[in-house]
């Protein structure tokens, strides 16, 4: 499927499958409302998927791997050679989100989109674009081709990964620099001063902020983007990993699938992908409020309330998949507890425990 | 174990266990302190443990179930025959709490510390102390020797818990009319008006609500509770429930095992356990932040942040049970990832995605 297609294809939830999840979730016996957030969850759920009745059973982490010509300004602590490295522990088990989503009960996904090595790494689904993007404070990151591209890497993994039965996804990311790309895009999407969205990533001191925020500065002046013009943005200062995430949104949004986005990068993509087409806000779910100053706000003007605030700032889609047994949680609840039968008169039908 | 020998026993925690946990983190291969709040909750647990190696895997949920007098004054839209009902479920499976935690591989143990019934129910520990509290707002909630009895119930539940193998405790809690003790609780530990403190539970109308607090109001006046005096103010307010969580609280850290608080109820039993003895609070951790008022405030005054900001406001024990997995993840990425080996130079010793 091309972009334009999937950006075609996006409708808006069913609003009948939602009254339903709605009276479902009223008819279990339990206070009324008392799952908070997550009883809302489920109904947008429904108005996804077009049905009160669903599965969240098969669930992935889908990691977009990529580099970032921008490293070349020292806007990093380490080096890109470390991208190629933890892209290769995904696929031993050995990256934080492994563990994370092998207690989830949820398979991890890494997707090299762009990684700057000519080295294929086994394990790795290989769509790569190019190997990495170029400088944006020299020239634009990508051209508007490849944007499209790698938006379409994951327009049609949403696609496939359905096809193979997974029901609840999670955008992820693995990308030296990556912080400094989403900065750069949440400072212009959200009209904010670059200072006020930029923050340490995973662990700047003072001089590295300050160099991350001039190089940021440098990239908008340069090329001017016009926050309406999400193909525009992503080209001049984006990352294969933004766009492939961003394309991922689309894709599941395309077909109904709901997807959980985790911090600072995922939340930048997501917006993204809304700029491109305001229905899709409607088939993303918040997981962790990211410990980036953009995190916030990214969130708010998403829509959503993250359901986690542990301060976690790994990426790789950790905090995602840390907030998937919440959803089997509530989704046990919704699916298996008694429920209230018109026909009989339960005692605790709204009980209250005050 | 009695009481005074359990509030005896409780040791600062150990310093050198959280040390050796604190490096322990430093040499996992992932940017420092990227996972938060979830480091230092398992620093925490190195201290009560005494070890930085350590054991979460078995865990429980102790829901205890009580009556309170004090529902005659009508601060509940349901009755307390519920109480006995909702316990029952405990023991089928049906109640929210035992989906949460079937999901996280918790038991959930309810205890029948106080139901207002002749009838035991198989599957609940009979920990019975009387059928129900008095109504606070004519007469003390329960005698001096109650209250003591109570809170052994809990001290020894830990300890009994802890010799069945258990390494990780939630408190949880069913009790028509648990709101109305914990607010008055709230009210007097806090220093804070009745109207602040005091909620809709699981969900009175705001005619509800002006008798409640009006109800708490009447209470506090008849018995002006010392707030520095715990057993004084528990005999007079509160309820066999709270007791029982207070006294679990108090045992695990005799025998320094890691408990995790739920909400409203749970937190007040927790503050009561600390006017006890003040290195309780070293063995607390956090879980989700309640949709009561009060909340908020008591987890600031133990020094807990929440991980989970759901709006759930369902009891039993749910909110702490739902973060059991975000325990479960954060020990499997400290004891299982790759870690720095000082012999060797990593290049991502502390890599930076920013």
């Amino acid at each position: 499927m091309n972009l334009s297609q999937a950006l075609n294809n996006i409708k808006p939830p069913c609003q009948k499958s939602m009254e339903e999840a709605q009276h479902h979730w009223d008819r279990v016996l339990k206070p009324l409302d008392s799952l908070g957030q997550l009883e809302k969850h489920l109904i947008k759920i429904a108005g996804m998927t077009g049905s009160s009745q669903f599965d969240l059973s098969k669930k992935a982490v889908v990691v977009f791997c990529a580099d970032n010509g921008v490293v070349a300004q020292g806007i990093s602590q380490t080096g890109k050679e470390v991208t190629a490295l933890v892209a290769e522990n995904f696929t031993k088990g050995q990256a934080c989100v492994c563990h994370i989503a092998k207690i989830a009960g949820a398979d991890v996904i890494p997707v090299d989109i762009g990684i700057d090595s000519d080295k294929s790494i086994p394990g790795v689904l290989d769509r790569k674009i190019a190997k990495g993007t170029k400088d944006f404070t020299r020239e634009p990151a990508m051209t508007k081709q490849e944007a499209t591209a790698a938006l379409e890497v994951g327009v049609n993994l949403a696609l496939e990964l359905a096809e193979q039965g997974y029901r609840l996804l999670a955008t992820g990311e693995m990308g030296i620099g990556n912080t400094t790309t989403s900065s750069a895009l949440a400072a212009v999407m959200l009209g904010l001063p670059v200072r006020q969205v930029t923050g340490r990533g995973a662990g700047l001191s003072d001089e590295g902020l300050a160099r991350k925020v001039a190089v940021i500065e440098k990239g908008i002046a340069l090329h001017a983007p016009d926050p309406k013009d999400p193909l525009g943005l992503l080209s001049a200062l984006g990352g294969f990993d933004i766009a492939g995430m961003a394309g991922l949104c689309i894709g599941c949004a395309a077909i109904g699938l709901p997807v959980v986005l985790d911090g600072l990068i995922s939340c930048v993509a997501a917006l993204l992908a809304v700029e491109f087409n305001p229905l899709v806000r409607h088939y993303l779910l918040p997981s962790h409020l990211s410990a980036e100053p953009a995190g916030a706000l990214l969130l708010e003007r998403l829509g959503l309330k993250p359901l986690l605030s542990a301060g976690m700032k790994v990426g790789e889609g950790t905090g995602a998949a840390a907030t998937f047994p919440l959803y089997d949680m509530a989704l046990s609840i919704y699916n298996d507890m008694p429920r209230f039968d018109d026909t009989v008169i339960v005692p605790y039908r709204r009980y209250s425990s005050t």
